[in-house]
């Protein structure tokens, strides 16, 4: 199938979320890491308990849980000062590097873009322009409107819908394998960002492609629309 | 509502999965604790995921799967003969100390019982008999018969429907908060059996009752017979 448009994933895949460990050690000393991994894993952790149990909350508020849990479990006080501060990282992050270089050219090429994201509008929109990232996207999509998180596939039906055409015609982003799995499994064309060397998942299904940064998935967009 | 029954989930709430993390220590000297937590967090992850997206396999599946995936995010080199003692494991698994006096004590009271866990019928079946439980469950509930794992509420309904009552009349059993969790969202009368001294997971919802053994849990239905 020809290729229509382009959906990228947002935090990992399109911005960097590593000034939230910084400042976490910043704020924990010696336990910045872990804290941040901890937090992670429990954002995801709860956007799929609420998934499963259709007990929808929206990603800012889930966010702030695992921030919350995150500190419980490792014993750590977090000032309303503290948690301000960490939450409001999701306000300002930085791009990778590369971003602005492969968007401008994949835009050059005439390829339709889209965010496709479990965060709220209001986060995306935050992230965008703090990222510098702006003009670049015909369409920011957040789960929210369908109060349901990826990998549920009401969330991936927004780019079928959005652009009008089959998930085949589209090229899906991620950094996160789990959610190039959920994408393929929904009919996606699917790219792996593997940006960290990880071990593909073991769920029986596996990316059309796997590259290493955005150049690599500017190059395989180009390929399939040549 | 007065109790009618209790459900048990199985891995970590009756039978005691300790033994699979010396095992994975014995084989992968330095490494045994970080692949135990690896390999159950994909294991758990991946039913999740299954959940979402459909794509249902079963739970000796997925085990298999997360072990492969754990080992492969540890560079460390899985024999077949690790693999098949490591899964075996599953078959070998010993209950916690308390279990038998108490789950005795339930019986001896009148208390229905039954298991409602993740695992296959095989697997559930050879953990009963290598840990002394046999005779104490009117039922071992395997969701591979609703083709969902914990939270779905497929999985819950089985419990409700084998006893032919409601939710809120059984008191459902276990030491995964995750679970205990989306227990409470369906209906169940709740008890998270806490043995690891644990935070509450931040999901806006809490257990009934909280304890640290299975002589807490009966006390606990002791008490709401009574």
């Amino acid at each position: 199938m020809p290729l229509k448009a382009i959906a990228f994933d947002a935090y990992g895949t399109l911005f960097d979320v590593y000034s939230v460990g910084a400042l976490a050690e910043d704020l924990f000393p010696g336990k910045g890491a872990q804290l941040a991994t901890i937090w992670r894993d429990k954002q995801i952790e709860y956007t799929r308990l609420r998934n499963m149990c259709e007990q929808y909350a929206d990603f800012w508020q889930v966010t702030g849980d695992a921030l919350d849990y995150a500190c419980e479990a490792l014993e750590q006080d977090l000032t309303p000062d503290a948690r301000d501060r960490l939450m409001g990282q999701y306000a300002e992050l930085s791009a990778f590097r590369e971003n602005a270089e492969q968007l401008k050219r994949l835009q050059g090429a005439g390829i339709a873009m889209s965010i496709l994201s479990n965060g709220t509008p209001w986060m995306l929109d935050q992230a965008v322009k703090a990222s510098g990232l702006e003009g670049y996207f015909d369409h920011v999509l957040s789960v929210d409107t369908v109060k349901r998180f990826k990998t549920a596939p009401e969330a991936y039906q927004m780019g079928p819908d959005t652009f009008d055409c089959d998930a085949g015609e589209i090229l899906f982003v991620s950094s996160n394998c789990w959610d190039i799995c959920g994408a393929t499994w929904f009919g996606y064309r699917t790219i792996w960002l593997n940006r960290y060397g990880l071990p593909l998942e073991r769920l029986g299904v596996e990316p059309h492609r796997i590259g290493s940064s955005l150049q690599d998935v500017a190059d395989y967009a180009v390929e399939l629309i040549t």
